[in-house]
């Protein structure tokens, strides 16, 4: 199969350039429409798209399907954003010349920063990917958009990308709205090129922290999203391991080994008191069935990754052993000590991706709470507590929410909703900014500010106008108001 | 005088650090009434700080007086949007396991980010320095504040973090909520200083650029929110000079002299038809009276880049001249052609600071559109358009919305109203971010998103209980939902 578009990339990105006008003109209801007309694509190919997904990710029907099915699910959802209007976050101050100084009639609102870069993850050929929650959301913001592919599905890519031309074609959106790319030279460009307003991007730390060197090196620096890597520390305390063991085990068991390992939000180091023995019970329920990982690139960090591990002093292999076939692992459980963690920080608390977890023993609450402020930033924390532990509770959480993103009480990390109180970032280097990339509010990342003054009611934007032609929430002279309340 | 605090600047910020979780922990209203005592002890001390600012910045009693007041209201604006609540952006959404994937309780806030960093501008010795905009926003997100103060008011910035020490300290805010550090060498580390979370910068374009760089290559990057420089384009339509040439003489000239032309949105380019004949009719209205600048530094930028303007080919200076004593300047008014400025952008598009305007003529609104696509970001952009032109007045808007943060239809871009719909801030290079420092919003610089997921009522913040104890306005369930509405 040959690329979907045999121009080359920068004439994609110019394409993409000369879209903006279009695509930012367009109505509410129109990018409404090609959001809707991108899910119904996805869904009406769903099998021949799964079956390719399988045959380039190993992720299997199962996970695909259900993959594909929330793709299409966030799609319409940020057509429902779109509709409702409150991600343009418009805003009137009427004149008030007592004000100190005096206010003249003013209105803001939220544009689309112009074209740009979406750089997909190997791990979620579909949401994550040329359709995934980046795009989804910067075409709701008005945005047109290049993706890179990535490397580990180029047939699926090529072939999403070229059901979305249709479908942007069919639903009226103007041609460049959305185009593809491909190879690592080309993406290098792609952050680096003068039309190019911002960049969204998940994968590695050191893939990440490289474009998000470049974007901000630029004559003109711009936004890079970077969701980069994380540890997603879980911590069991004293009470709840008395109480609740093996369900904990049993949950855990499912979450690290979820989608073979390979999920941003895996949880990869859990602090247990010592004498829970979790390491142990989980080593016993691990099986040795192997299953394929993504490809060979990480069936190889992978196998590295748990030797540089394994290999380390104080730390012990309680069950299963790294793979030798390059495509496929077992779920491997190590455990070390707190002193452990203390002494070599940078080498036990970086991710290991792959299904591996690391458990940490601890002996006291308060060898717990003295690791706790040395793990680095996470997408996710989760705390498995019990009632009645004197507040632990309480100072745990306020811990975890200096680290993480997303705190959890209790559950897994694995398994992201797409929904408005989401939030999937976290502290440096799980994000390298402070937005999400899941959930209604990652189409923030696409837009800027802009502020009229004294401009008459024609010559404003819909959503700016007195009377609210849009019938959107607006804040007026300060006060939240809905559509039909009087400003 | 000698400093306010004579430890070394890196336990200011450590002492930061220290009060970062009782800041964070602090509740609305003792924040506000922390601002609140700021905006006091500023009035209460207001003759004799404008006398000392006026001693170190020559800018005069009456601008410093109404300086003084505006410091003192965005404090007090910044309570109220402290009380308020609608900036903690809380959104709830209950479970819904008809969700793809199914959605679990979730609770989304803004919390702060951690102590932070303000460097003071050299231009508003209150509004943009020890307590201004920056400091204010950043407190009420619940952020420590370390300010560097500009070295062209010590004595001003000392005995403003003096008071501002003591009131804090009256108010009930704890020892490290605020402090003073001064020195270049000292700024260089507090960017780089590993407890600061972002900095604040209003400035050169050399300078913050500089500071920028260094947050972007920590080991952890960190937001730098800078206002760096802005040439604040006009734009003359043929029927507005027609209609009002007058009157826009007038208006510019106050405009582009007002502070001694040291506004960060003064208009330094003013598109115009050449049979107008602006630059002339500017020129015999300008006087030949020298006023101070703010400092000798000042002074020699403002001689060096007239110099370069003046000795281009295509630019003439048509009225006043370069300063010869060093901490004065009259008007000076330049002009040259669309052409010049095709040819030679970078030069004559660079901010001059300082009581200058370049006039560029245009032969027809052909050759003024060809001109608007070389220009720079700017931090607002003015039209003055007639009626009946055809449509022009929109396409213009249009374009300079592309440019500029702010778009004005009539007036002058000087003198930035601190409101909810206000924004200060535009493309690259007048900003290094696509928020605001002026107005309501400012606050958001300052906040990241945090999620809690099934965690019981009583260990949420009170911004997420069920109940709602704090009042505030929620988006529940994807809709938003005031105070005493039924969830």
């Amino acid at each position: 199969m040959t690329s979907v578009d045999e121009r080359p990339p920068s004439d994609i990105t110019t394409a993409a350039a000369g879209a903006q006008d279009a695509v930012c003109a367009a109505s509410a209801s129109d990018r409404a429409a090609w959001l809707e007309a991108l899910a119904d694509v996805l869904d009406a190919n769903a099998s021949e798209l799964i079956e390719l997904a399988d045959s380039e990710s190993h992720l299997g029907n199962a996970r695909l399907t259900g993959e594909l099915a929330r793709t299409s699910a966030q799609l319409r959802l940020f057509a429902q954003v779109v509709r409702e209007g409150s991600f343009l976050e418009a805003a009137i101050d009427h004149p008030d010349t007592s004000a100190t100084p005096p206010i003249p009639d003013l209105r803001r609102m939220l544009i689309p920063l112009g074209p740009v870069a979406v750089f997909a993850a190997s791990n979620f050929p579909f949401a994550f990917s040329v359709l995934g929650g980046d795009t989804a959301s910067a075409l709701a913001a008005g945005c047109p958009v290049v993706v890179k592919a990535h490397e580990g599905h180029p047939r699926l890519s090529r072939r999403v990308a070229a059901l979305a031309v249709q479908a942007l074609r069919g639903a009226g959106a103007p041609d460049g709205t959305f185009g593809l790319i491909e190879g690592r030279q080309a993406g290098v460009e792609l952050v680096q090129a003068p039309q190019i307003r911002a960049v969204g991007f998940t994968g590695s730390v050191t893939g990440g922290r490289c474009l998000f060197d470049l974007a901000s090196q630029r004559p003109d620096p711009i936004p890079f999203y970077g969701e980069l890597g994380s540890i997603n520390p879980v911590v069991v305390t004293p009470g709840a391991a008395e109480e609740s063991r093996a369900e904990i085990v049993d949950g855990l068991l499912g979450s690290f080994t979820m989608g073979v390992g390979q999920f941003c939000t895996k949880p990869g180091v859990v602090f247990a008191p010592t004498d829970t023995e979790l390491a142990e019970q989980l080593a016993e329920r691990i099986g040795a069935d192997a299953k394929p990982l993504l490809n060979e690139r990480i069936g190889a960090g992978f196998r590295d990754r748990l030797g540089e591990l394994a290999g380390h002093d104080g730390v012990e292999v309680v069950g299963g052993s790294a793979p030798t076939a390059e495509h496929s692992a077992a779920p491997v459980v190590l455990r070390t000590t707190v002193d452990e963690v203390l002494r070599s920080p940078q080498t036990l608390l970086e991710e290991v991706f792959g299904p591996a977890t690391l458990v940490v023993d601890y002996g006291s609450v308060a060898e717990l709470r003295a690791v706790l402020p040395v793990l680095p930033g996470s997408l996710t924390a989760t705390l498995h507590a019990a009632e009645h532990e004197d507040g632990l509770a309480e100072r745990l959480i306020a811990e975890l929410s200096r680290i993480a993103g997303r705190v959890l009480y209790g559950g897994w990390p694995t398994g992201v909703a797409v929904s408005h109180a989401q939030h999937h970032g976290g502290p440096y280097p799980s994000t390298t900014s402070v937005h999400t990339s899941v959930g209604t509010t990652a189409i923030r990342r696409w837009q800027r500010p802009i502020a009229y003054q004294t401009t008459p009611d024609s010559l404003l934007p819909p959503a700016l106008q007195e009377a609210n032609p849009l019938g959107i929430p607006r804040r007026v002279d300060g006060v939240m108001t809905q559509p039909g309340e009087t400003s």
